[in-house]
C-alpha cells in the first residue's frame, strides 16, 4: 500500500481532506484519492474541498476511471467502478 | 444545450449507456456525460459499463471536476461537485 495514497470510503468527506492535507504536509508530492461504488461522488467532493478551501495551488493531473472485480457474499463477483485521482503541488 | 451531452441522474446506469450508444450511432465522435452530487458514481458506472461491454474502441479523453452552487429552498446556496467525462471514438 502506498502511502501517499487516501482510500476514500463512506466517511464525512472532511476526515478525508484532513488525510489529503496531512500527506502534502508531511512533504508528499503528489497524493492519489482511491475510491470505489458510491464513494466515487465523495472522492470528487474531497477532491474539490480541498482545492477551493484549503490548498488552492493543488493541481488535478490525472483522474482514471476503471473496473474492479468484487466477490459476493452469495458467491459470484460484483463489477464496480473505480476512480484515481491523482493531486500534486 | 449541446446535443452530444448526456445529463447523467438517478435513474439506472443501463438508461444513460443507451442514450450514450444512441449518440455515438447518431454519428456523433465525442459524447460528454455530466453528472453532480451523488449522481458521478452512476456517471462513472455509465462510463464502464459503456466500454466494457458495448463498445469498446471507445476512449476517454478527459475527465473534469468542478463545483457549482445550487439554491437552496430555504434560502442560499449550496456547493455541489459535478464532473464531465468526454468519451470519443
Amino acid at each position: 500500500m502506498a502511502d501517499n495514497v487516501v482510500y476514500v470510503g463512506n466517511k464525512p468527506p472532511m476526515s478525508y481532506v484532513l488525510a489529503v492535507i496531512t500527506l502534502f504536509n508531511e512533504g508528499n508530492k503528489t497524493v492519489i484519492l482511491k475510491a470505489r461504488g458510491k464513494a466515487i461522488s465523495t472522492a470528487v467532493d474531497v477532491c474539490e474541498l480541498t482545492r477551493n478551501r484549503f490548498l488552492s495551488e493543488l493541481e488535478v493531473n490525472e483522474i482514471r476511471t476503471g473496473t474492479e472485480e468484487l466477490p459476493r457474499r452469495e458467491g459470484g463477483t460484483i463489477n464496480t467502478s473505480t476512480i484515481e485521482i491523482t493531486l500534486s503541488k
